[in-house]
Parts: C-alpha cells; structure tokens; sequence
C-alpha cells in the first residue's frame, strides 16, 4: 500500500544515523552521542512545587491555540522589543521549525542553513519541501560573506535559519558583526531570518551577543525550556513578524489545537521564580563548564576541538579520520558519538572527519574513561580506512 | 511579507466560525457551543496521586518518537488484535489527523468525510493540500451506499474519515452493518479508512458496534485522554498498519519529535488503574446522560434533535432558520452555539438550518435557561431572514 503515501512522505529521509544510533544505546556504552541535558540537575523538587501550585480544572482542560497567557507574557519579556500578541507557545522549538516551514516553504524554496546544522531543522525544512542550501560556518557561526556572495549571484532564500549561541554541533556563536550583517541582508533581499537559541543562557565565560530580533524586521526567535529547564514537558515558544502570527496560530491548531496545558503551566510557574531559575542556571553552567573542561583537556590524539564557553557540544576534527566507518568500532569498545556527516545538508568526503561529542550527561571520570575508549578505538582503526 | 507564504498557508481558511464563537466568550454568555469536557468531573485527585508516582528524570526527559512503553501496551490492548509496535502515541488526536495527513495526501488528493464532520479533521486535511469530499450521513452514520456510488462513478480518495460512535457533530453512531460495508469498500478500492473514536466509551444506552479495525486491512484507529480522562495533557494514540508506521514516526520526530513525557506517563498511570477508571467513566455517563435528556427535553419549538445514547452534542435542526444569523442574537440574551455551516465541507443553505449543541459543560438548571433564551432569540428572529 505504499503507493497511498504522499510525494513528502516517500521523500523523508530514512536516517542512516538513526539507526547507527540505535546502536548507541546497549548497556555499558558510554554515550557521547546524546543531545540530552544531565538529568541529575533537573529541578525535579522545583516542579513539584509548581505542580501543587498550578493542579486544578485550568491546568487539565482545553486551552487557546496561542498558548497560556503567563507564559506568553514571560517569554515576550525574554525578547527585546516584544508584546505579549507576537509570542506563539510550540510544542518544543522541534514545533516552531516545522510550523515555520509549513507557512513559508513551497516545494523547492530555497532555506540557508549553517553547514553542519541541527539535524531536526534539516528534517522539518525538507519535510515541508524545502531546498536546504548549506553556507559554511568558522569559529564566529555562519559566513555572512560567503551567503552574501550566494544573494548577490542570485540565490532567493524563503528563510535562514541559524543556532546563535553554541550551535548545535559546531559550538559556534555568531558574531555580532555577522548578526548585523545578516539582518541587513534579510532586510535588503526580504528573506526571514530565524535565529534558534536553546544554549544562549548556558554560557560560563565570555559575554553574550545581542539577539538578531532587533536588528531586523523580518526575524522569528525561538526559545525552548528543554535545555534551561526540562525537555521533557515539551514546551517552547517563538516572536514572531504579525503578518506570520497569524498563519502560524492557524497551522498550529490544525497540528495539534494547543500545548499541553499543564506542561504549559508548570513552565511559566518554574520562570516565574527569577531568583531560583538564576540559581538553576549558574549550577548548570558550573557543572556544564566542568565537563566541558574535563572532556576538553583528555581528548585522544589525533582530535582537534575549540574548548566552549558554553553549551553542550564538542565538534572534534579529525585528520584523515572516517567518523561514519568509526562508530561501529567505537560502540564495541563501549563509546559512542555522532559522525559528523549528520550534520550537513551536502555531506561531502570532508564532512565524514567531524563528531559532535556531548559532555553533559557523563561525568568527569565517564568522560575520561569515554575519552580512553574512543582513543582505542582510533587507535584499531587505520586511518583514511573504513 | 505576506507575499513570502507558502501556498498551503495563504490556502488556510481564516474561520468565520472561529471570529463569531470569540462572540461566545463575553461574561455571562451561557455556552453551548464548546466542544470542552466538564472540568468538574475531572479526575483531579487521580492525576496527583499519578504525578507522585510518575515524578523523577524519565517524566522530564527527552523520550522515544513512538511513545512511552507503557502508553503504548495499553493503547494496544484497547484495540483488537494489535501490538506494541503498530501503536503511536500522538499530541492528542488532533496530531494524529495532521500526521495521516502529511503522510498520504498530496494536493487535490480526494479525502471522503461526512458531511457533516468534525471541523479539525477538515482544517488538517485541507492543510496538506486535500480536497475533502463530504458524502451525507443519517442517523446511522456515513451514508456508505452513497460513497459506493461514488466509487462506483470513478472517485478515487486516499483515505475515509469517520468518527464512528457518536460523531462530532451529528451525535451518530455508524451501525455494524455499514462499518463491514465501508471496510469493504476500502479494501476494494484500495484506500485507508481513519476511525476516530473519542466517545466511544461514554454510552449511557445501546451497545458499543464493534471497531471497525479488524474489519478491513487498512484501518487506522484512533483514541484520545481528551474525553475520557483531560484534554489538557494533550494525549492520543493511533495504530496504524506497519506499512504507515515509519512515515509516521519520522513525520512526527519532525513535527514534535514526541509527545511531553510527563503527559505520557500520567495517563498511562491513569488509565492502568482499571477499576478506578471504570468508576471515573460510569460517572462521566451518569452526569453526560442526565444532562442530554434534560436539554433534550426543553429544546424549543422550532428546533428538533435526536435524544443522544452517548457523547457530548445534540445536533438540532431548525426548519427555515439561518442559524449563522441568529447566532449573534442568541450572544445578546446571553447563550451560545456553534451554527451548523461551520461543519460541512461544502456548505449549502439546508446546512445553515443546523446547529450543534453541547450539554457537556452546563448543569441541569444551566441548560434550561439556556434554552430558554434561545427560545427567546428564536422568536425574536423571523424565520428564513438573516
């Protein structure tokens, strides 16, 4: 019956990761591999709390498309320049993407995404049949010049998207020149930009960028609770344009009429709490650096990684080194990662030679121990072989 | 910027229906009109005691596309001759119409309704480009004779929606006889038939038809915690044939990547306490009955209706009336419906003489001043003007 599917669904990629990373999760392998927060600095006795505040008909009933107003309220506090009327609640920032796509994205339009980029945006755009351009990144995020030089020779992007702080994998942040600089293009060739900030507040040294929001007229800002708070409620939310609101409230209803209630709730009572949510925050970012640092300074031979100032993420070069051909081997010694080759819309042989390496949910001594183990297996593998 | 939308969203229907039930919202307006359980009988005590058990990482953590393990047994078991790995947990069912959606309908594919049908069901299926073809129902349902007939003429669907127990708005319930017949027909034809089953299980009279799923090969079943515990969780589940399950999964992973794990769990935890569950229904049937019957019984004149067996809606018809018209007249004595238009997928003037009519949130006493008033804006309104 595979005939009934549509053009979309036969289209969707089968992730040859996913299934590599099934492999990931046998007992005794150290994953490294996960986008996971550290479950052991959920504030767990925190939503109690707001769980014995928020219990009632309210919390449990239907609710309006737009998301629960104290939550609204809260995230347009979070954005410069922001009113309660431009803030959608999603279900997670995975929703907003892909209620983006739907509302902007014909078959074949033109997306400008960082290359690597986060996989779930890649999916969501393609999905909606977008056409992913991949424009290269460095230490400072996106080549604003490199994607300039694409529009200047034609290229007519629908929207671009991009991970402002620690991108996900490369760790990147962009600069606040390219921020300028990319609002200035959006606005000259009238492309929506949409920058995604899940890690921006978990950052332990260095100082943090402007947001693009008021930079430009045309940016839709995605913030998430997955990574700040828990991922597990599945609640985020997005600023957007007001010709865009609407279109979005009407795709999100016939997506999935609202947000959890409850989870909605439970979020906008844990923000509410500016002194514990701080509190939160700077022992996520002391342990998170700590880890950083730990994996940062055993890294095998052989790997090269920028130390972050934040984040999640660890994107490691290697040499000659086929990550793709690597993982099966690493996951027999007890490690796992991400082949890099996930990450970028056009993987080309170069792209096979990164990892993306979460530090966030092993600790110190799993990361050396996860660090031992991955050199082994670099070790058994010839390099340029695989 | 309007002009950067993409077709599916410039194509989305900016609901009349949607601006005139705001009317609906002012204080002291008696509603009929919702479509929301009554918060009163929510078991709220239940869903402490399931955060107690449920609370710790799992519940806040990222999880599985498919859904919770437990979910998904228990969702299994409420269907005939399923399994574990044909089930999906969705973001309520609305989630589960936009998933089938996205993943069988391509633009100007026909999708069979009833006419009338629940409105999400339409705004999802318009969303992915299809072009809802309504087949008139009666008082046992979906006129299959009539789809044959159809069929017969040459019309080809991707897929038949029905809401098989007391339908969203009609109040029907599709008999036995036309469910084999309807299955027949699918499996001939060769296109899926969606069930949607949300009020099955709040009959007060009459017997439960069997599903339809294990009537024909190519059934999609869904169920929901909206009606039968809260809507708030937002929380459904479908079980699909294997072919449908991957698309499904990977259009989800890309749409929400899953449903809040906590709601998940709470429902599980829910739903596994069997008797308590039974006792929770036997009083959402007790309280829904008496409160059908007492709106049945002053209906005005001018207005006929079925005594419903089950569910939330009377679907009343007014001979010569433009119920669209009268709707705000009812808002000024102070009571609301959803006027009958809003359901039909080609609306013609016999549809605007409907209106749907929920009992489901007022008590006894409510609902006869409600009539009353609606009584009252009938008489003040001439018939056949507006």
């Amino acid at each position: 019956m595979e005939h009934l599917l549509s053009a979309r669904a036969r289209g969707a990629r089968s992730s040859v990761i996913r299934e590599l990373l099934r492999l990931t999760e046998q007992p005794g392998v150290l994953s490294l591999a996960g986008g996971l927060p550290a479950p052991e600095l959920f504030p767990t006795e925190r939503v109690r709390a707001a769980f014995e505040t928020v219990l009632g008909a309210r919390a449990l009933q239907y609710a309006a498309t737009e998301g629960a107003v104290e939550l609204r309220a809260i995230a347009a506090r979070r954005f410069p320049a922001c009113t309660v009327d431009e803030v959608l609640v999603t279900t997670g920032s995975q929703q907003a993407l892909d209620l983006i796509a739907r509302c902007l994205l014909d078959p074949g339009d033109a997306v400008v995404v960082e290359s690597p980029s986060y996989l779930g945006a890649l999916q969501a755009f393609s999905a909606a049949g977008g056409r992913c351009v991949g424009i290269p990144g460095d230490a400072d995020g996106l080549r604003v010049d490199v994607l300039a030089d694409h529009l200047a020779a034609g290229l007519r992007p629908k929207l671009a998207y991009v991970v402002t702080d620690f991108a996900n994998p490369s760790g990147a942040t962009l600069s606040t020149e390219r921020r300028r600089a990319l609002a200035t293009l959006s606005d000259r060739y009238g492309f929506v930009i949409v920058e995604d900030d899940p890690y921006g507040e978990l950052r332990w040294a260095g100082r943090r960028p402007a947001p693009l929001r008021d930079m430009g007229s045309q940016v839709v800002s995605l913030g998430s609770a997955s990574k700040v708070l828990v991922p597990g409620l599945r609640v985020g939310w997005m600023a957007a344009p007001s010709w865009l609101m609407g279109p979005l409230v009407r795709t999100k209803q016939a997506a999935d009429l609202h947000t959890s209630t409850l989870s909605q709730l439970l979020v906008a009572e844990l923000l509410r709490d500016d002194a514990a949510q701080r509190r939160h925050l700077e022992r996520l970012r002391a342990e998170y650096g700590t880890r950083a640092a730990a994996l940062h300074a055993v890294l095998p031979a052989g790997l090269v990684a920028e130390r972050p100032d934040g984040g999640m993420f660890l994107w490691a070069h290697g040499e000659g080194i086929d990550t793709t051909a690597l993982l099966p081997r690493a996951v027999d010694v007890g490690v796992a990662f991400v082949p890099g080759s996930a990450f970028f819309p056009q993987p080309d042989a170069a792209s096979g030679e990164w990892m993306r390496l979460s530090y966030a949910t092993l600790t110190v001594e799993g990361l050396a121990e996860a660090a031992r183990r991955l050199g082994a297996a670099m070790e058994a593998t010839p390099a340029g072989v695989g």
